[in-house]
């Protein structure tokens, strides 16, 4: 008797999609060892059925009409790589909505619209899967969803953005400047032509909101996330971080206590012994608490043809053994509760403060005294000798909150010894 | 209308059950807010049920018969935390026949009788998972298992005993000798008093064996695994090391390639810059590289009474979720091959050599040329001054087989120049 036959389609045939394809098809047989089932790869929906492309796919199973996939009633399984909202919205909803099952990459789609496409594929007693919308090849989605859910999920902190990893890197082994490394990075092909959904930390910001809403059980809008690129970041911080036995990279945390989530994306100066600190370049990396199971980090390709097309294979896989069982979302929706979203001034942390000061005696005890009547109590001091008229003063403070350390820094700025407020950058330990 | 009720018991309150234990009963709201139906401990075997526990136990709960477990009906999953083979493995078996689900985290049983085992729970429409047997909290079974399953897994690289890594990292930080950092370990409780099966690698054998056996699809029998402890490490290695650029950790270590499976833990010398390299403590990682994610790794507490408790209790609530769909058995078995075990002479490594010899000129040539005679490069070479009447002599070579490397050092042991064979490191890029 043959084993019954899972279809599966692939919506655009873009780097991702070409990975799909070429996994489907190429490793097919140790694929189909590992079920008691078969996935097959039937057709594919690419807008260009003329152009060149890394996998050799017969013509039959081409097409540039969605309702080909969408209309067959045969495919049980539509993998999307469209990605953004525009038409991969519509298309993984009405796929949904025909009771086919769906695998996707797409980050924004689920950031902006996960709780409304999770409800629908529960309505309609399919799977919406999504492990490779965050941390590409690396499987922090399931063990979120299932190897650590026997914890409260206190905190996850990540290099989700490999475009800024790697440029900080650079700025950090090579002493090279942030727009050098990023015309370099542009060249390469690991950053874009227009670069600032990486730079400016909206990429990163999506993938938090999925992590967070996942790990914490409660939706998080991306609206709600605080956000700092690393386009600031500059080689005098990066120096004074060593000095401080710190490196900088740009993270997503998100952090739960007391049933208020917080989140934020901004450079983050961790020490040299984090295992994030040692993530470099275009790697990506989670790192989890939970109340059980204490500190883990899950490292690996954030991004790239395979490395996502394995994310995404292994989802239909997994649909392909539920339809087996008939088992089908056996993974209930994560968003069981509407936690709130604690206001950021509210957050605690560390902060690394550059000030550029007028080289003369009492500045430090004048600026010491704003932060001590604002609660800021200071780690560590570091004033260099005199370069100029002004000098840099490098401050690290103890655990404060943000909206004692901003009070403090507006009344700071007013004095007349300090002429600039260069950096401000938080600390994680 | 009530969720319905899936009732676990524990065998064995040590360590790992009391963790379980506490976690079943402290964070019961929030492990049943995330499935459909609901996990409730009904019952704990100890052999003594007069003493001190960490964990509060209501009195009807507790029985010092397995009986009352294993002949009640209405206990649809049993966890295992007693550990070894001995009442260990019967009381698995029973369970399974009598189709109960089972969860361990029992490495030794896993690894001697894993395939057996988990072919009774196939025959029996239950599941029997083991997800703790392995690093403790971290998801490497369940990963290497779903998340991963696309991919052809190449090798499999962990840090899996706390223990030995423990030890070692503090003769590397400390300068310290072995014995010592035994002892203190030993004082600290994170040695056992007889620490052989740490010490002596079986305990790391026993997780290679299982991590073998999923990733690369074919039961991995523990005796075919070559061993070596920690034992024989010496500061003047650690040393050498660090002047390398490399750090020595215990690495249980699998590869495949060609359908033949290269199995071994033994003291390793890994690149400062690889991600093992920065594991320190008690802290446990395993490495993966797949053929289309490429090179992962997961970091966290590999023991522990939370870190196993939170595994084994992700399997209790996967298994749940199983009941609730009647997919019990969904995950086939792993082992649907039998590939056959490279001979240890057949494996290719690169190799840290330390001779003692004689100091006198040509004693380089002399173990060069036996080298070269027998396929053996060099690619570095480290000799010191004149310290007594004999120097030592550091070697490392570039990948070259076990059995070429072995028998050259046989030939040049009988030099006369050669006093001594000080010690022999593979080394891993």
């Amino acid at each position: 008797m043959g084993k019954s036959v899972v279809k599966v389609a692939i919506l655009g045939l873009g780097t991702v999609g070409s990975g799909v394809a070429k996994l489907l098809l190429e490793n097919n047989q140790n694929i189909n060892q590992k079920i008691d089932n078969e996935v097959k790869l039937v057709k594919v929906l690419d807008k260009d059925l003329t152009r060149e492309r890394e996998v050799d796919i017969p013509a039959e199973m081409m097409t540039d009409n969605p309702e080909d996939i969408l209309s067959n009633p045969e495919i049980d399984v539509v993998v999307e790589t469209i990605g953004g909202v525009g038409p991969a919205k519509e298309l993984v909803t009405e796929a949904l909505e025909v009771k086919k099952n769906v695998v996707t990459a797409n980050k924004e789609m689920v950031a902006k619209y996960g709780s409304e496409l999770l409800e629908l594929s529960d309505e309609n007693g399919v799977d919406f899967y999504f492990e490779a919308s965050v941390g590409g090849g690396i499987p922090i989605i399931r063990s979120l969803k299932e190897s650590l859910t026997a914890n409260r999920i206190q905190e996850v902190m990540g290099i989700v953005n490999g475009t800024t990893n790697y440029i900080l890197t650079k700025m950090i082994q090579e002493g090279a400047k942030f727009e050098d490394v990023l015309a370099e990075a542009q060249q390469k092909g690991y950053a874009e032509p227009d670069p600032t959904a990486d730079i400016e930390g909206y990429d990163a910001a999506y993938k938090l909101s999925i992590l967070s809403a996942i790990a914490f059980g409660s939706p998080v809008d991306v609206d709600d996330i605080h956000l700092e690129g690393i386009s600031d970041i500059k080689q005098e911080d990066i120096t004074y971080a060593k000095e401080l036995g710190y490196v900088i990279k740009l993270l997503a945390i998100g952090k739960e206590a007391d049933g208020e989530i917080e989140v934020r994306v901004h450079p983050t100066m961790i020490p040299n012994e984090h295992p994030l600190a040692a993530v470099n370049n275009v790697f990506n990396a989670v790192f989890v608490k939970g109340h059980a199971v204490g500190e883990l980090m899950y490292y690996g390709r954030g991004a790239g043809s395979m490395p996502t097309g394995s994310a995404i294979v292994a989802d239909v896989m997994d649909i392909a053994r539920n339809i087996n069982y008939r088992a089908n979302n056996r993974i209930s929706c994560s968003c069981y509760e509407d936690k709130d979203i604690k206001p950021m001034f509210d957050i605690t942390a560390k902060y690394y403060i550059r000030l550029e000061v007028i080289d003369e005696p009492g500045v430090l005890a004048s600026v010491s005294s704003i932060f001590g009547k604002n609660n800021v109590s200071i780690e560590s001091v570091i004033q260099k000798g005199k370069i100029d008229k002004t000098v840099p003063l490098v401050l690290v403070t103890h655990q404060v909150t943000e909206g004692d350390i901003q009070t403090a820094l507006k009344e700071i700025k007013e004095l007349d010894e300090v002429k600039e407020l260069s950096s401000l950058i938080r600390v994680e330990d």
